[in-house]
Formats: structure tokens, sequence, C-alpha cells
């Protein structure tokens, strides 16, 4: 049996292309004891990872050229030397871009089916679910009757950042580029006010959704939507910053005007708290998460979307899309 | 009896010139009950007074036109009708830039000329103090062997929060702009490790000096100092902003380069605090900071520099160098 795997061939520079990946296979290995060998489902498709594409400092170590690019899989185990899982278990790891994953099973983490569908561990009850959780209450903290703006709001962070805000209470703004994601966050998520940020005034735009001001920006893109959002920041504003999407393919600064002093005359005037973080450091938080997102889950209470392509060789040109904000919804490859 | 007062007679372009203002002399008014007639000792020079003398959104309220501008004194009560206050106790309070002040008793702290001279209660045990011991400790709660890196280090604010990280334990490198401002630094306070902001290799000298990365960056300064620590900030790098006084005369945002990206990313890949701060927020502090810091001014561990000029009319040009850096130390006029 063969394993199919993209590796990175060079780092993008820039949008990544498809000669910056290589598609290779390799001989399944059979596991050893304490071990099981897992068929993919579903792979994950994360901004984070272009970060991990560059060298260089970042907050994760870069992936080696000629390695298997890193990522959240969900998948079926076909063989066990572990103890617990049995063929036909299905788990969630971070196992990368591969058809077939022979792991230690102390990396893998056995999903209920009856919970919510298996895909959910990549999403909405995974890693981007959990983000938004932490962000939302460990950072920006909203309270009842407060203007929360959240950018990329119909995508896999912001749907559950969006949702999670309005049962706390606050007046929610959710920024998005399509008109079907709009839609979707008011019609389904039951979100109040959105902004397209395609809006040839989006500053105009944004100020008009926030006639009160903003007290709590979910930071997942950068650029524009933060230039919009900056003078709209209120006292004891809070910021979580979560991700920059919108300059992750920069190779250099922009040129024009510097933003930086509008920005720290706001953190200063208005006493705003800009907090990055990255979930990997608050893993002992993870029970707290799954104990208020799982529920509304299975009860239906929050809405969320997939983007599903089919696939390995789908996989970076959906990556592609992502990063220009095509996907809509968790994007997932689903491969068996 | 007169009073002279200084009045803001427009608003500044830029940096504030002498025709911004008016000096003009008024009859002091008698103390009613529970008021004091004062004779100012001391004003208080600081540069957050920049941003009251703008009209729109900042911090604090701007200072009318036609009002005299804001501020805090030293001065002795002359005459008292309230109980608690006799001709020539020393007191303090927010009486702005006038050489007598008619007051109610609730708007006068009473000092103690035997704790420390009475000027330092508009300096380094008063609202700088206080601010510098706040922002350290409460925003950047440096730990021992932590690298402190500190802007504006000579200066009110600056000098306490260099000594009080440096009493933490930490490795403190003080940024300032003159030779003897490092050298009083090195000497006097006991710092280590000194920058000079107009070195024309700013970035790679504070990158020397900082071999082990940027724990904490207490910003008084904002512009090119700002942009030399971004790339310095370590993971978990905490950055209380305090002031931004490269940034106060601007009547344009810089062009150039577009800075914004550089920080941003830096605070979501090293997970960086940025806290924005008004100490006025903070006053329930007052007695931690006047514990902690009271002892190492009369004990004379506390170094601090007062930079004192003479005469009202000495104000505004103490001012406006104040804006430049010409200063060192704490700003103060001496009145009576």
């Amino acid at each position: 049996m063969q394993s199919r795997q993209i590796t990175l061939a060079r780092r993008p520079q820039g949008m990544p292309q498809a000669a910056d990946f290589a598609i290779e296979s390799r001989p399944v290995r059979s596991p050893g004891a304490g071990e099981a060998l897992v068929e993919t489902l579903y792979l994950s498709i994360d901004p984070y990872m272009r970060g991990r594409m560059n060298d260089g400092k970042s907050y994760a170590t870069p992936v080696k050229l000629g390695g298997v690019m890193g990522g959240g899989l969900v998948g079926r185990v076909l063989e066990s030397q572990a103890p617990g899982l049995q063929p036909g278990d299905i788990v969630t790891g971070y196992g990368g871009w591969r058809t077939h994953w022979t792991a230690p099973a102390e990396q893998l983490r056995k999903l209920d089916p009856a919970l919510a569908p298996v895909s959910t561990a990549l999403g909405v009850l995974g890693m981007p679910g959990f983000t938004a959780w932490y962000g939302l209450t460990q950072i920006g903290r909203p309270k009842a009757g407060e203007t929360v703006a959240v950018s990329a709001a119909s995508g896999a962070v912001g749907g559950v950042v969006c949702q999670l805000a309005r049962l706390r209470g606050a007046r929610v703004v959710a920024i998005a580029g399509e008109a079907r994601k709009l839609e979707w966050l008011q019609a389904e998520a039951g979100i109040e006010a959105v902004v397209n940020h395609r809006d040839p005034d989006l500053a105009g735009a944004l100020a008009a959704a926030c006639p009160q001001g903003i007290d709590v920006y979910y930071e997942n893109v950068g650029g524009a939507v933060l230039e919009a959002v900056i003078p709209l920041l209120n006292k004891d504003a809070r910021v979580p910053v979560c991700g920059l999407i919108a300059q992750y393919n920069a190779t250099a600064l922009p040129t024009g005007t510097d933003k930086l002093p509008l920005l720290m005359r706001s953190v200063l005037s208005n006493r705003v708290l800009l907090q990055g973080f990255i979930i990997s450091d608050h893993e002992d938080l993870w029970p707290r998460f799954l104990a208020e997102v799982a529920p509304l889950v299975t009860s239906g209470q929050m809405k969320y979307r997939e983007d599903v392509v089919e696939g390995l060789e789908a996989t970076v040109p959906a990556f592609q899309g992502l990063l220009e904000g095509r996907n809509f919804g968790k994007l997932l490859v689903k491969l068996a």
C-alpha cells in the first residue's frame, strides 16, 4: 500500500505556486507497538500554514524543504497495535498533507461520531473553533451591549467568534468579502450587521455599521480592514490578534502612508489592549472550550459551514483560494 | 494681589509656538469656606499636555481656547478657610499654569517636606513616578533576567522605570538622546546598557545592546525607537504604551514604508501584549506605588533628576524643549 503526500519543494515567494510543492508516493509503514495506521478522510487547510512555509523566525517551526506539509487530519484506523484503538475508529491528529499516516497512539485523539460529524474536529470543534473561543472569551471578553467587529467573519474561526459574541449579548458586526457570505452570516448565523470589506468606502461602511464604535475587534486579516477599524476603537477596546491573512503573502512592507503612528495613538488615547496569541499555548483550556461549544454544535444552535474539495491534487489550489478569501467556511480536503 | 496665568490663545499646529499662548493677570480671589489660596512654588511641565492643546477626541478633555493651561503644581498656602490647611502648608493639586490658585481643599493634597523635597510631588513621587510604576509593574511585569528596554529613559517617567526594573533583577537597556543623559543613567542610576537614539544605526545599536531580545518595552516615544524595537521583541513580550512624544506634534502621518504590518506580524508571531494606559484610570493603586517608591526616594536608592527653569515666562519655551527632548529629567518651572 502506498501513501501519497504533499511535500514542500521550495519556499514560496508571495502567493504559493503549484511548483512550490510536490506530490510523492511512499510505501505505507505497518504500525509498530503502540502505533496505528490511519487512512485520511479529511485534511484541514488553514491560513497559519502559510507561515510554516517560510524559513526564519515565526511562531512555529518551518516545514523542512522536502518534508511533508504539516496540518491536522481526520482519519479512520486501518490497523492498530495500540491499546484502545480499533480498526474503524475515527481519529484526529497532526498528520500533515498525506493519504495515510502511521502514528503513535498518543498523537491521535479518538472522535465520537455521535457527537457531531467527524469533520468538525478540524473546524468548529477543533483548532479553529478553539481559537475563536479563546481569543474572544479570554482576550476580547465582550460584555452585553458592546460592539464586537469580526474580520474574515464567515471563515472557520470568524463564524464561531460571531456567534459566541452574539450569545454573550454583544452587538456583532461581521466583515466578509462576498455577498453570499454576508447573507449566510445574517440569515443563518443570526448576525445583525454585516460589512463587505470590498466596499470602495470600507471606512465609511464600517463606521455606519458601528454607530457606538468598536469595543472588541477580533483580528483575522490585517490590512485595509484593520485600517478601517482603528479610528473606531473605543476607550478600553480589546483586540485579540489571531491572524493577518491579508499580509501573509507580502514580500515587502507596503509603501505610502505609515499607519503605525495611527494605531499607536489609538492604543494610547483609548487604552487599547492588543494581544497576539497562538492557540497551541493554551491547550489547558481545551476542556472549557469543548464544554461550551460542543453542546451548541450538537443542538444545532451553533451554525457552521464547511467548504469541501476532493482529492489530494485539490489541496494546493484550495490553499491558494483560502489566501485569497475564495473559500466559504471551513476549508477541508476530502480524501477517502 | 494679582495672579499671572498662561492661557491657550489658539490651538497649536505642530510644535507649539509662543503666539499659541497668552500671559494674563487676574485679581486673586480670596478663599471662600472650604477653600485655600495657594501661591505656586513649582509648575509641572509634562508631555501629555500637548494632547490637551488639541481639539477633538483624546484621553483628556481639551483645554478651552482662552482657558488656563492645565497642569500639576506644588504651592504654599497663603490663606485658608479650610479645616486642616494652614498658611505655610505645602500642597499639590491640578491648578494649571498660574502663579496663584484659589482652590477647594479637596483638590489639594498636603505634602510632608520631611519625606522628600516637595518638588518630587510633581515627579518621582507624583504622577510621572506613579505612571512609571504602574506601567512597569502592572503591564510590563518584568521577571529577573529579562531584558527591559526603556525609551526617554532619563525623563521623569523613564528614569523611574529603569530603576524599578533593575531592582526587579531585569537587564535594563536605557534609550536616550544625549551623551550626558546616558552617562547619568549609567553612573548615577546604575543602568547597565544604554543606547543613543540619535545613533545613525539605531537598529544595529539597539540590537547589539539586546543580545537576548526584548521582553518588556516601556514605550514613551514611538517613532524611530519603536521601529528599532519591533524586530527585537521576544515571545510573550509586553509593551506598556505610556507616551508617544515623537509623534505628538505630527500634523499628518509620515509617508514612506508602512510599518503597521511589521508591528502586527510581531504581535501575532510573538504573542505580544500591547497595552495603552492613562494613569488617572488607576488612582486606586496610588498607595501601593507610594509604599514602594517613597522609601526608595527617602533612602536615596532611587535617583532622580530635576530640570528647573525659573519664571512663568520660561514655561512655554521649556515645554517646547521638552517636546524636542532638550530637558534632562523632570521639567519644572520654579515660580515663588
